[in-house]
């Protein structure tokens, strides 16, 4: 069975040492201070590793099934989720309003990396639950909030996202689903939503569904979409479950990984729903969402490769195979480590700096979050949906990346179910795909966020990478192995920018022919910031004569293996970028 | 459930084409006349299309199952076999003595490709048959190999490697096995075996074990390994099946992916077995066969991507979303054919360029063992022996890549079984583990085959390259698009040559901390040569104005896009193997 080993200390690293969180002047950060941020750490690194980890493959191997309308989650399951609900985890960035914590989502961001890496199927139970409490807080009447909010937050019930339907994913404009208005001001919902996530289980008193329909009469296309509330069971006046509602659930998906969740097939025939916002804007409700919700998906890849790296290091350093070829280090066993051979630990180091990278990136990403809800701040705002497409698509192509790599590092054994691995990777391999598959993230950045309030953000960003080089390009740790390759790699993104410039209007297809690998290019080169800025910090606390020497040293050590390995990437993705459309759309369709 | 379209066109175009096989002068390929091998690809695609491919998605739902020490198969396994069997696939090419039909092994390959392509786990029953039966036939002493081979080169019997064991797999000299030499010639074989596949199962009346174990007092390491013949039931001195012998299954592994191949804890307790070759010489006998059986993995590494590729486009054409951005091309539906997006043929193009350039690699690679072994041509020899690693590891690290863009193609239904896309993933990922991992393969081709014989193969592979480049730097359709790239590719190949040379000596570890990376840059550049003499042979039809005008301008805009956005990785990986090994080996192995 994987080991899992929550990375609180390298966590408090980033929330402290690299964003400096404490300090900075967001309106509930000044309470987060090391030793509260330690304590809620441990404690969800805690539950991670002892309650959550040892039931992932439980849950891989039992799946879930579904019995005359009723679906049964795996063994342990409902036992995690009323720990985690007794632990108040699901409510921890919650308005107090309704019974949550009001913490920063930072929080939520750092101690769901653990529980997510410990069981991602088992997680994604609440996580949704969290995206439709966000929707109903932002986009629903005061009453539907006071109904619905205080259990959601609490846990006592859960929630879902309904908007694919069989023929249409991405498009929402085809949307069929019904939504015909009653007397008594609810609707009356038929239609029939596929790979609904948390769809139905047995985890939760009640189940509040989020649904996208179509008001007949409505305008054609998405502008024609509304947003609806149909609970599994009725909510009486009193707060009191009352009937079933017309929602069932007609089938469960047989997939690839994260079998421990329960992607349902929802029949809604003729439910009660009720509108949240204003009917036809039900598009705008969801994706004011996207950002949050986009940014955890991301986070769910990277923390997918972490736990991975974790056991292949694990297995590198235990596993004896071959001779240093410098000499012997375990001469007295029958063989080395494995970890002393160099193309092992290049595996290793393109893993691990990845992963811890990608933290930083994300709890980044989530500061800007806090920034922009916490401090209404349009600069943060426009900043976070700008790198959101890149913190989702880069994330979970190089955290599946990561897992497959992990997988490697194990030979043999990570084939087998045994080890765990080849779980990392078939529950990672989703993140790619849905809120948006990576292809979408691409078109996203490119055709809309680049573009936005006339490229404001990205210049913000080139800014922000401008003024930390100038800072700091004098500096004999950072100078030649930090901020060298970095503006290397932000020329080459400045580059791949201009060429969208020039080429955008006149042929769109030379664009969007280079977006994924924009999106990639953008991926390192944030990431790339994100080492400079660990190496920084890593050498203040050096400088100061303060924290683990090793622990530090080795963050700068990682963090010049991707300067020198990851980011030169960036010429390779300009240079496809640059070749333009042509070879790209040269073929008729029927002619492939 | 997936389609399989057999792909005996392209397989046509590249024999005769690109490869010139009937022209070639290699003994055996005069009969290699385009009807005579169109008639033999017809028939193995029939086979694959009807019988295999259907049974692929079974397979992998019901997996194989023991009970009491026998091994069952998943349904219709035995009666695949059995068809196999009747049509000749399994002694193809093998010895007419023992009743094969001699074919050159460039045949075995294309057929090959579609039975892999088809239902990769099936054919992995009579592929490793095909691997015993040439190590028997190569080393074996003529009473063993008229007792064994007969039956098994028709499929009667079929035959396993057994190497690995718990504590040793790519480190052989840390073998436990034993084998103690008996009166009467023979050896009591005793130990345990793991990951052997096909070990036990009902698909053919014997197995024959090839088995590497030591003989007490032999030399220490893996110079004192031993190669030995265990056949599940002793044969008669009449060639009938006699007892059962000390062998038999002890597990079945749960694994990834192939789960309609039976993976086996194979015990042998005092097993009868037969010394094949010299006593300690088991190891050079094991690697005479290397080459072949490390072409066939890298054969299902594009296999895979073929078959994933066939259905990622397949649903490409017919899924509607969203519209073409220069206009909708399908006005008159809900929306256009996702294959209208950029985005999407991007995805497509990485798959069809690398998918036809890996095809016509690994044939063109068959040939060399062809003229190898027919010829007894050093040359050859020495050049297969260096591009082996190169074929077995970029081969199976795309395929597996180009199963996962094809799985991301699909969207949401990609990650579903239904649609099987997540089954060709899985099956393709063990292709970079076994037979060596590809960590393994790059120490293969940097530590041994690129400083073999002074380096003449890699000089003789840059003399090629440069002549063809030499030869054809005017054409008008290669020089621009096709030339100029693979020089450039070339001269990426030569510098990271040329650093090796330089820090081989010095430090080993800054040559194999790029190994890896010098796999992925030279197989890069071979498959740029390929797409190189694709372009030329399609120009040729073109210019006699023979041959499918859409089907030749699609190989040359294919290439075109290979050159443009594929070949440029070799600038990349240069970049990473002159960084040296500095920032790989930095860490302690506690400090990680």
């Amino acid at each position: 069975m994987p080991s899992y080993t929550a990375p609180t200390k390298d966590l408090q690293f980033v929330l402290h040492d690299v964003l400096g969180i404490a300090q900075a002047d967001i309106p509930g950060y000044d309470e987060l201070d090391r030793d509260t941020t330690a304590a809620i750490l441990e404690e969800a690194g805690k539950i991670s590793e002892q309650v959550l980890a040892p039931l992932n493959p439980v849950g891989d191997e039992q799946g879930c099934t579904l019995e005359n309308g009723v679906v049964r989650t795996p063994e342990g399951f409902k036992d995690a989720y009323d720990q985690m609900r007794a632990g108040g985890w699901m409510g921890l960035d919650a308005d107090p309003e309704f019974g949550g914590q009001g913490m920063p989502y930072v929080m939520n961001c750092a101690t769901g990396e653990m529980f997510v890496s410990a069981n991602m199927a088992f997680n994604m139970y609440h996580g949704l639950t969290h995206g439709a409490y966000a929707t109903i807080h932002t986009h629903g009447s005061e009453d539907l909030k006071a109904t619905y909010l205080p259990n959601m937050v609490e846990g006592r019930w859960s929630g879902t996202m309904n908007l694919t339907e069989p023929q249409c994913g991405t498009d929402l404009g085809l949307i069929r689903t019904k939504a015909e208005p009653q007397d008594d001001g609810s609707y009356r919902i038929t239609g029939s939503k596929i790979w609904i996530s948390a769809g139905e289980h047995d985890l939760s008193e009640n189940i509040i569904h989020l649904v996208l329909a179509k008001i007949p009469g409505g305008p054609e296309g998405v502008k024609g979409i509304s947003l609806f509330i149909v609970p599994k069971f009725m909510v009486k006046d009193d707060g009191s479950l009352g009937d079933r509602n017309a929602v069932s659930c007609g089938g469960l998906e047989k997939k690839m990984g994260i079998h421990g969740n329960a992607t349902c097939v929802m029949n809604y025939d003729g439910a009660t729903g009720f509108l949240v916002g204003e009917a036809h804007k039900g598009m705008r409700a969801m994706f004011t969402m996207m950002n949050e919700a986009r940014l955890g998906v991301g986070l769910q890849g990277y923390a997918q490769g972490a736990v991975a790296y974790e056991n292949a290091l694990g297995f590198a350093r235990e596993r004896l195979q071959g001779r240093d070829v410098t000499g012997a280090k375990n001469p007295d066993g029958p063989a080395d480590p494995i970890i002393v051979h160099p193309d092992v630990r290049r595996n290793l180091m393109m893993q691990k700096s990845f992963v811890e990278g990608a933290r930083a990136f994300c709890l980044w990403g989530a500061t800007l979050i806090d920034t922009a809800h916490r401090k209404q701040d349009a600069e943060a705002e426009g900043l976070i949906s700008l790198l959101t497409p890149v913190i989702k698509g880069f994330l979970t192509d190089k955290g599946f990346e990561t897992t497959v790599l992990a997988q490697q590092t194990l030979g043999g054994s990570g084939f087998t179910r045994e080890w765990g691995l080849e779980q990392f990777v078939r529950d990672a391999r989703i993140t790619m795909i849905y809120e948006g598959t990576n292809g979408v993230q691409s078109l996203d950045l490119v055709g809309r966020k680049l573009p936005a309030d006339g490229g404001k953000a990205i210049m913000a960003f080139f800014e922000l990478v401008k003024t930390f080089c100038k800072d700091n390009a004098d500096d004999p740790v950072l100078g030649d192995d930090f901020i060298a390759p970095l503006k290397a790699a932000s020329k080459d993104l400045q580059a791949a920018g201009m060429y969208f410039m020039a080429e955008g209007m006149k042929s769109p297809n030379n664009a969007l022919s280079g977006s994924y690998d924009f999106l990639h290019l953008f991926g390192h080169v944030c990431l790339g910031l994100m080492w400079a800025r660990i190496a920084k910090a890593a050498q203040a606390r050096l400088d100061a004569g303060d924290g683990d020497t090793d622990f530090l040293n080795a963050k700068i050590a990682t963090g010049r293996f991707y300067m020198a390995r990851q980011l030169p990437a960036t010429a390779l993705h300009l240079t496809r970028i640059q070749s333009g459309g042509d070879t790209v759309m040269a073929l008729d369709a029927t002619s492939f």
